[in-house]
């Protein structure tokens, strides 16, 4: 009855009737809901920019998120919801999202299998809650032309997880999440997922006083390599990555930032097999900046898509706001026009894990944060192809190494020295004056481009 | 003339007249200057205190730090010192420092080649005032039985060092570093040092807007590579040490958790060669406790030494505090109890890098701070003991995992299953039911050994 | 029916079966659920140890926190409860929480309006809920001995304070805000309350683009004064506390530290009717020690109450942990046997604003937190009286500041000298020589206490 | 000699031979060395960019600031600089300072007196080179037309005052800075300064283990109210300012924050007497955005004056770095803007307090950094302006709060009501409904205006 009434509700007017199909409108527009800078078709360094952006939508927020925190309840209006944890209301949600990816021109988007699909009565209607709704996310897909960027597994909202998932202390624990990881890993395959994400949120500690660490890492290791097994058997050739975060919910975990789940991927043989999706709010609370993680993931020949958000940084905690900071922005896009050789993206994208204020409650507000982000990134992307385009950042470092492209400071690159005939070396030379680091002129220029 | 009256004030009175040879008088004492803990041939789970320990103290805090901040100039009274950079104040400082060595009861010494000699005025005479100094210590050392826990190079405080060492973008730079190192690994290795650490002060960036990482690291693991094969060459065989620190005094450091320098040391094939030297407060600025690092670092096999000091947690820089706190002393000394497969140090041990406050200036405040973090290391180390004996936390945590033992848990460690078969396991049992884990309960037993 | 059969559980075994009343047993005791060092009678300088702690137990921490978090449901189990938001659930949980009282031997209690009675459906009906739980808790503390130590009203929880309560920007929010704190001073006031609390939830801002910050402070200083008025004429004498707090759940809170409370209310003339409640990991997430903030209040003579728990300094969030660190004790023990001339709380206490970890989901749990915490307070009590007994710190601090006893330093102090006469001064005397600040040797001093 | 060698250099090219006096050469100039925005005469919102802005420059940072940093010694190539702390290199160094006025077109500066001057052998020279060196800058800001912003006293690098000035634990030390902050009060009032600033470097604690804040802050007080009367009977009539910062160089500092130095100037009667200096860097330091600080003053109309710089927000101490962020310039100039009911400011100004990093070594890079800074808030004054003119941000607050205006919410206001009336009035109404608080569109709007 309740989805039958939402039905007829979607027929007369949408979920969102107040919002139409945002319009590219052009830098000088005051309609609020109007792109500015983002033209989806519009060629950008010989590439269109949806495709260079290759956005995404976070189910779990979009549809899923009442706006919550740990000192009230939710406030989000959203009428299509029952309230109901059950498989209608699940399947009630799958429309209401195509509509808001349709009329925001969302291309992609990611989900948990428990935001799209809720637990059942036994364990194995809970697998089967999930077919259903994949077939039904598949319809959508189909109807629409949206696709699926990433799925994964919620291993941590459920209490069985609060003590970890892959890194539980129990057994059973272990063996319920190796079966939920078969059925997400089995659904995004099913929908083309391009790829498939593991976020650790219980994977670490609470304290360590009650907790054996490598025991707990190798139980991780394990679970990853059944993971990567899975998928061959079951032909899935998505790119697999990890997603660094070094707290909250935990006190500690494992994946803490870039660094260390390279440390992990490499002491546990997985590095061939794992990407790693970084997140503007999560590398700045490991202490870093989001560039610094994206060039470390890089380095490592392991960037692979990025969740668009960011933080405050005098917050102490995951604020996950939309991403408005052009600064942010451009920074971002000039890793990802580097990315795979200057490809950019190949299996990744720009994925919105942002949610609204909790004072922002009216349905509309998604429309705001969603198409603000969007520009932003755009206007990013436009900065980083000009400034990819003058080279005068790129000339300026290569200038600044230029002693290692020849005579001792090859050697020094290729190996062919020793401390003793670099010693030889030092005594032979006038003392060395380092040129400025000019860190303040290119500052300046990076205001140039904006 | 100068060293001729500080010579005759030594035979008077010693550089230190109103410190005597620091004694254990027991608990009850109520003489700020004597151990009421330390007692150096007690033993303690079958062996001294002393050997437990291995207490060093740094050169550069406890002979060259004037006490100054960014905001002041120094107010450490060192009348021994004339304040010049000449290599005839260089010689006056050991006798000084062998002095509190021997009246504080510390059995080992670190140093960085600048703090106990000085630059010259040509790159040869740089070399030549370390072999001085080095004769000097040598000397010094036979006469007092203390010993060298490590050496190291200061790479970070003279300009040409300010974009980098091993790091720099100036091949000249690399090549300064190199000499350097290669004297200072050579002076370490007459000395008999245990030891020989790499602090990456300024390997790192200011800014990646002018900064090719990838680039730096290859340089740097270049660099490494170099010191182990001629250590190998001249014949040292004491352990290399990798000291983690996020930041300060770069914006980052490349070696910025115990994590980093992991991944680093697997990605360059140089963990076979170097350890961890883990600080305190050095962890604390990455986010991370000290109690953390160590099982990093421990789990890989790579736990080295230990720089004792603790930070101030509300503030974002080294303050390099002595080690007061019981539970931090406590909780580290669990873990050397079991380094080694329980042999605890083999070639490091606790090195106080650690200073005074600006505000305790006198020659006795050095006694009051390492005396101060002496006793409460051995508490530390007391507790610790009896932890170990009682073993209530070992079995607490070797039974929260019992579930790994057989059965399911055994075959997933093991790796004899797979997805589907764990899938399979899932459905056929009761839904899992996790044991509380106790934390609140091992948080008041742990106040019990106190 | 449901509330008929717990009650016949609690006849057979109470809601808490497996806990006996807490017995005293000494420091040797191995029984987890004993005191080593509460002995609620013993004396401590001249005064019971539970009156000197006055402790007191959190309704909200205790009856109603699920142990969620924002990336997971709850996970404690509280057979009494069935989950529902209703009157009879409510008033089930008040035997239960008795019963927690009576065997964890804590002496008071504290709760917001929402703990301990639903909203109802119709605003008249959230007044009735609470005048009826209120008559029920008059009940059980009329048969326990058990008091309150301060009511206060939950102001940030339902949507409706989404945008703040008394600095909500609608005026009809601020006519519930009031209305609410009406009847939950009227409570607390029936219930014999010691004091009323405000903790300013959502008093604050999640961004100031969009937001007044004058006009809210104009606000709440009405409603606060609008409080005091109240006050009087119902003849409620008990103290009214502001408790600090800068962030969580809002980006800024308007009470964010003890001198930001202290100048809210000075400014608008509210100093002689507030005093505040200091909470540890309130203290710590505004930059500040618990000491400082404590000083900071008593300094102005308005320390009232205290919040006992602990934060982590590694997390940027409440993390509400159980206080078992015997230094955070001792150091708030220190303040309270100083506080008003030496006579300790008059109106506070020591309320345990604390949670269990969500992994320690099981009743007995509460007990192990409890216990802990309060035999850490013992032990601080303890400690602080050996200190203030032996007068060394009060003896050195007051040497330290000597000069201002007599002499210029007493003109100084009495406003009976100028900038001329001191740069007289100045150039007739010898430059001044500071003493050693001993910071050193005063830590390991405290260190001798424990 | 050298000083007339020096001279010399002057005549032929200027200290900073290579850098001619900056030139707006609008946004498309790829000129580093020129203005792309600021243009001093060019009219804002009709005021030219020069008079909005008031830029200043910090003595300090220009002229002796060696680029040092814990790690390491100063970088910063000085060729007119003998090294020397003589009053004759001090008098060199002028001349230096005003070329870089005048070439960077900045009309302001800032100083400490030690910055200009150095300490003597006795006290009674260390007043009488302020005085000599003050006579030089006279005469070279009436041949130039610059003016002094402020000046200050160095009441913390000396380690006479290494435990505070005015909260020195010695009343002799308490004298010295008594004697000194006269002459600096009297130098900035013979130079017609519009104001003198209080930065409290030392005066806060290293350890409340060893300090007595109360009698500290009551000394502090009364230093401040012998400065305010000194002023009266010397006739200075510039503003006083108080700078808040939370911590750096003593663990903490009485002047945390704005809330902090409020509270203070309230309780000891001197808020008539003192503004505040505002500056980004220890803002964040203190937890607290710019915005939030400005506002804070700005409320209390104890808003004077700013420091402008930014730092790091990963970085957990003063970096002092250049403004070149829009957003901040953007935020700090609206507020500028409405300062003094719409006056902008009146005594106060833009005082760069900022330096190069350490790796910018050169004499030009003091260009680069300054002119980047000014062209960002030349870039913040026309957006700040244009979104004034605008008034959309404006309005849709006041619409926020509308509900205050009249009805209830005008009663409120007007203290006509109280909780019973309130009561009665909530009892009566419709459940209230929030409008969405629109943070996302807001932000949005703002990057409309960049």
């Amino acid at each position: 009855m309740v989805q039958c009434a939402k039905q007829f509700l979607h027929i007369m007017s949408g979920y969102f009737p107040n919002v139409s199909k945002i319009e590219f409108e052009g830098p000088d527009s005051d309609n609020p809901l109007a792109f500015r800078h983002y033209n989806p078709d519009e060629l950008v360094a010989g590439k269109s920019m949806k495709n260079h952006l290759r956005f995404g939508a976070a189910y779990w927020h979009c549809m899923r998120n009442p706006l919550g925190d740990p000192f009230g309840v939710g406030t989000a209006l959203m009428p299509w919801d029952d309230g109901s944890e059950s498989l209608d209301n699940a399947l009630v949600r799958v429309p209401v999202f195509f509509e808001f990816l349709e009329k925001s021109r969302i291309d992609y988007y990611c989900f948990h299998d428990r935001d799209v699909s809720p637990e059942g009565a036994t364990w194995a209607e809970t697998h089967a809650n999930l077919e259903r709704v994949t077939q039904e996310l598949k319809g959508a897909q189909e109807g629409s032309g949206k696709k699926l960027l990433w799925g994964t597994a919620c291993l941590f909202a459920h209490p069985r997880y609060a003590q970890g998932a892959a890194t539980a202390p129990s057994a059973d624990v272990f063996a319920y999440a190796a079966s939920q990881v078969k059925h997400a890993l089995e659904a995004t395959h099913a929908l083309g997922g391009a790829g498939y994400v593991f976020w650790g949120g219980r994977e670490g500690y609470a304290s360590l006083i009650n907790t054996d660490m490598k025991r707990e890492l190798d139980h991780l290791a394990q679970f990853l390599h059944m993971a990567v097994d899975h998928a061959r058997k079951i032909g899935f050739t998505g790119q697999f990555y990890i997603e660094p975060k070094p707290r909250e919910p935990s006190t500690h975990q494992y994946d803490s930032d870039a660094a260390a789940c390279l440390n992990f991927l490499r002491e546990y043989d997985l590095l061939d097999h794992l990407k790693l999706n970084i997140e503007t709010n999560h590398a700045e609370l490991a202490g870093h900046t989001m560039e610094h993680e994206l060039d470390v993931a890089s380095a490592a020949g392991a960037l692979g898509s990025i969740d668009a958000n960011r933080g405050d940084q005098l917050i102490g905690w995951d604020t996950d706001q939309f991403p408005t900071n052009i600064y942010l922005c451009a920074n971002i896009m000039l890793r990802v026009l580097k990315m795979n050789g200057g490809q950019g993206f190949t299996t990744g994208g720009l994925n919105f894990d942002a949610k609204r204020r909790r004072e922002s409650h009216l349905p509309e507000d998604l429309f705001h944060a969603h198409v603000g982000g969007m520009d932003a990134f755009a206007r990013g992307l436009k900065i980083a192809a000009r400034i990819v385009e003058d080279g005068r950042f790129d000339e300026f470092v290569k200038a600044r190494y230029a002693s290692f492209d020849s005579g001792v400071g090859a050697e020094i690159e290729s190996g062919a020295t020793d401390l003793n005939a670099l010693n030889s070396y030092a005594l032979g030379i006038e003392p060395p004056v380092l040129d400025s680091g000019r860190q303040e002129m290119l500052e300046n220029l990076l205001n140039d481009y904006l």
